[in-house]
């Protein structure tokens, strides 16, 4: 039975001062029917809150002293943990706080693939649980609602995961794309994350600075694989490449695809249906917005939102699909909420609503 | 009497499509107690507001088509309007709303200045409602909040004003400043707002860029003189340059001030006293933070929260205020909604309460 | 029979308010055999060049008067003009600088394409002289060197297209890469320029935002096709997706393609053989530089330069070929002058040896 | 005596893989009458200089191999020694180079203050040379050409300094000013160098940020000082507040003083006269430009140059005086370059010639 309190769902959040946790905090703290009882931090236990990030000064509405990482401690204090730490940190810490009775959202990589070999090669660890990656569910609402409804333990899929996955699985399922895929991602510099310094990441080098990196074997690639393999009826191919803008936030997702051209016609033109099977698939997502529009980014800055939208080539034989998103929102902690909201059966949109804060 | 409703104050906006209109939108949208129940644009009347802002798509809380400025149509749909109009166009609507029995807050500057001879001066217009430039309430609650509670009219300051002002006044009012000031402000690119296109807004030309204009007789000058000549015993010079740089939002203001050497001793040291008595002036305030952490305007950004902090030089003779603010936030939309509360009777921080979206 | 001086050939430009003709005087005025003796503007003749561009004053090493567009005093001031004017213009006023004798180097559109028909589908007017198409050569030196050598008239290719062109064409011409081409592309803002004010290019819109555009029939895609076709051995398709990401200079082109596989083998492996091909193709090229390292378009920053690299998947089937230049440089103006320095016999990289402002 | 090649001035440079060195480098390479005959680095040698910076790949020009910090090799293959190296460091080494018969231009503050218990308080090491202290020179041209062109060491002043000093010194030295000093300084982010990763440097961090910092006891404050008490006839106070804002290169430097109002007069308007004075100041200079506009810090990227303007407040009490430079140019690398050319009795703005690269 769900520990739902008769008011508030409690939470806990792993990882409190990387953006991750801080985006976690921020929603938390404004959601009309979830509050804040545990926040752990491995580096900076003892310490408050305000001493790293001045501008949560005085902010009252939980206390902010962030605690070590105790499982039994955490699990007395809070319903649900959400986690933002880094690869193979949750992956040993999860047993027990389900063993513990918790509910958990992992915001890491650490059961996100079903395949317990993918992870030596891809994270380079082997996988301390395995039992448990058959019952983590793959965390976009979108795909699987139901499964989350009921899970003990969600996995929020990497950003670029979100944003690509949401731009090919209508199609992909409709069978109306060709197995050749292409996604050419290009993202802010947030998703670095705060806890480790690096050259290419400083002002200096980022700003007027356009660069691609970690490809053709991302690590996010598995996991798009996984999904659309789900959703795909044969063999498919996907060559992923992320690129670096110097935005602090957002990622905009451009996949190429070949169109399956026997499933158009006159009566069903190529571009219209492709755009009409993208809104038929997200009719009832609160989130997920498909238009005519050419997405951008600074339209979903510090929301869960996500915009899509298609353009078909001329002579009709390939379609470009636009995807975008917050990679700390829907790509990361907007995203953990929505499936905790889900997880509590509350509105999945509860705290969530905020538009973006334009320009 | 007030037409507070059972429920939720009614709210018009005005200048729907510019930043400042945005900005309320978003934040009335969001707000508790408050619902928008008329969006007025000179400009688009007639149009939907996604269709200016795709990422207000299926926003549904309100009904997004823009509408005239017709102030009977908008008395009877709403119990107060936020205007965020150019100089001169809110001078001769605002007597229309309130004889219609509304209360009106004004972000523009039409009613800031208690001068009516000001205005030909520093807007080049003649005021065509004197009598109301008495009666119009200067909207920072933190000096006025009694004045504002029981106002019809409340003016919104600009954007440098609040936030110099914010850091003078408790030394002011204390007598523990010199007749000297200057204030040297840096200000985001959101100021200039979306409306009138101008080539040194344009990215290429703003960004990798730092200026200083509109001085040494900028419009914010003369309301800075008078809220500060509320507060001195004596005559003083405010010596006022603004500067642009390379952000979206965000002002942080540095006044330099000459310290009032016998207001201080070695019981009473200088730098801590400063800062004592500028928290002690906003002990009371939800917004406004002082401390002794150097503020950033990245801490404000989306916000109604201002930080502010001091240091004085070696020999103790000169202080160095700094304040920081959103100039879309306490610069102005912010301040506008917090004023609106106070005219309602309601809770001043609802629908404010939220941190920075950070990074 | 070419005017070559004694001592340096008399440059004219024309649009020299613009980005691209601003670029061209920083360029001319630093030749170490080549000098400005005729600034030509519509907008702004009789001005003074500093009034628009104030870091220009005292520069004293030309006339800095604006003059405006009258060929014969052109033709008698200056040996070459190099035009940096909208689609349109150029294409009345260049057949009069060719029969008063001149060589051009024209930056626009208008002599571009071979194909006249094209130019009223793509750029909407009925070109005036056709017979002149014939004529011009595409001014890529890596591409058509000896063709420029002789040429009075060389039309440089538009900034995309010759990011794209650099990617592509070594493995066209050999035969490595199959017909189906993909290039998503990622653009600076300086590329709109800097005559028309536009809010997308707005700093409070454009910072922080990604976005794509002009798609999937922009005008940089026919010189594509033109100039590939020249090099590939069959029919081909491309898709091109130009994107805006917040810089001020700089193109990132990310090309998709498919590898012939026949023309490998264990022997021959793919990413090398490809590396090589590139390598190879631009040994004689001061200017254009592969390597294994992913490329950065602060790499390019105000200079003539092109980086480029590859990357092959690991089932050896799609090579992601990475090409980058600064758009005002190797993409407008700087191969311009490269262009010009073949037609005068000089070493063609007189006068453009400089690397980037770094960081 | 100078060892005067007949060709080419020979050049050592030392923190090559900095961005003080980086600059050096890309302005010595392209300098006619100098060339760079070592490169050394501490934490690289051994390595090649494209190996840390690719686009410098095939440069060519130049030996890129970085070389150890000996002093007798150094000596036997240069002629002048350039160091951008940090606080303390060059020190110890530049007697060894004197003794050796180099010059020496020292980028660092080692060399700066004339006064040798001023290293321990502000610098925090015991100074090893104090007998060098009174023969380095203060590297502006502009006030000590005449030293600098007999001088064996050089010491450039840091970026703030040249910025606030160049202002203010035209009106010390004519006595036009007061002795109370407020300068409010606004950097770009390149000035905290590349070698030590800071998170208050990394791009989420810094943009779409504003802050202060450092003050009000920062380094260069004494350096200020020195230099203005050669001007100032009495005492005198300054106070300094630097910030940091989302710019790569570039110094805003905003200098409040009051007006000697005896030196003014009727005949002898405050503004005109305060403009006159900067401008005959300035008059000989290639580099430091005095006009009416407003300063741009993008006038100045990648340059040696430096734009001065000046407003006074309406009573005529005080005056604004306004100071741009490129901190790696006018502020580091480029006056250091200047400084060379003056010891080795060539034109002081051989090689710095270039304007900005603009936009």
């Amino acid at each position: 039975m769900t520990k739902v309190l008769s008011d508030k769902i409690r939470v806990a959040i792993a990882g409190a001062t990387g953006y991750g946790g801080l985006e976690l905090i921020r929603l938390v703290s404004q959601h009309p029917q979830a509050q804040i009882t545990y926040l752990a931090s491995v580096s900076s236990a003892g310490k408050r809150l305000e001493e790293i990030y001045p501008h949560l000064a005085e902010i009252g509405s939980f206390d902010s002293t962030l605690q070590p990482l105790e499982p039994k401690a955490i699990a007395k204090a809070a319903d649900i943990m959400l986690l933002a730490l880094p690869a193979g940190k949750s992956a040993v810490l999860i047993p027990q706080l389900l063993d513990a009775g918790m509910k958990v959202v992992d915001g890491g990589p650490d059961f996100r693939l079903h395949d317990a070999s993918a992870y030596p090669r891809w994270y380079k660890f082997e996988h301390p649980a395995p039992e448990l990656l058959k019952e983590a569910v793959f965390g976009i609402p979108e795909l699987h609602k139901e499964a989350i409804c009921k899970a003990r333990l969600v996995a929020q899929p990497g950003c670029y995961a979100t944003a690509a996955i949401l731009a090919l699985a209508p199609l992909a399922k409709a069978g109306l794309i060709e197995p050749e895929i292409i996604i050419d991602a290009k993202s802010g510099l947030s998703g670095a994350g705060r806890t480790s310094l690096s050259l290419p990441y400083h002002f200096t080098e980022a700003a007027e600075d356009v660069s691609a990196y970690g490809f053709p074997a991302h690590r996010h690639l598995p996991e798009i694989e996984q999904e659309l393999g789900l959703l795909m009826s044969g063999a498919f191919e996907i060559t992923f490449t992320p690129h670096l803008v110097p935005t602090i936030r957002g990622i905009f997702a451009t996949a190429y695809v070949g169109v399956e051209r026997s499933a158009f016609s006159v009566q069903r033109p190529v571009e219209p249906t492709i755009l009409q099977t993208m809104k038929a698939f997200y009719a009832d997502s609160p989130f997920v917005h498909v238009s005519e529009n050419l997405p951008h980014t600074k339209w979903t800055s510090g929301t869960n939102h996500a915009f899509l939208s298609a353009r078909v080539t001329p002579d009709g034989k390939r379609a470009v699909l636009l995807s975008v998103i917050d990679n700390l929102g829907k790509g990361l902690s907007g995203q953990m909420v929505q499936c905790m909201n889900l997880m509590f059966g509350i509105d999945e949109a509860a705290g969530l609503e905020a538009r973006a804060v334009y320009p």
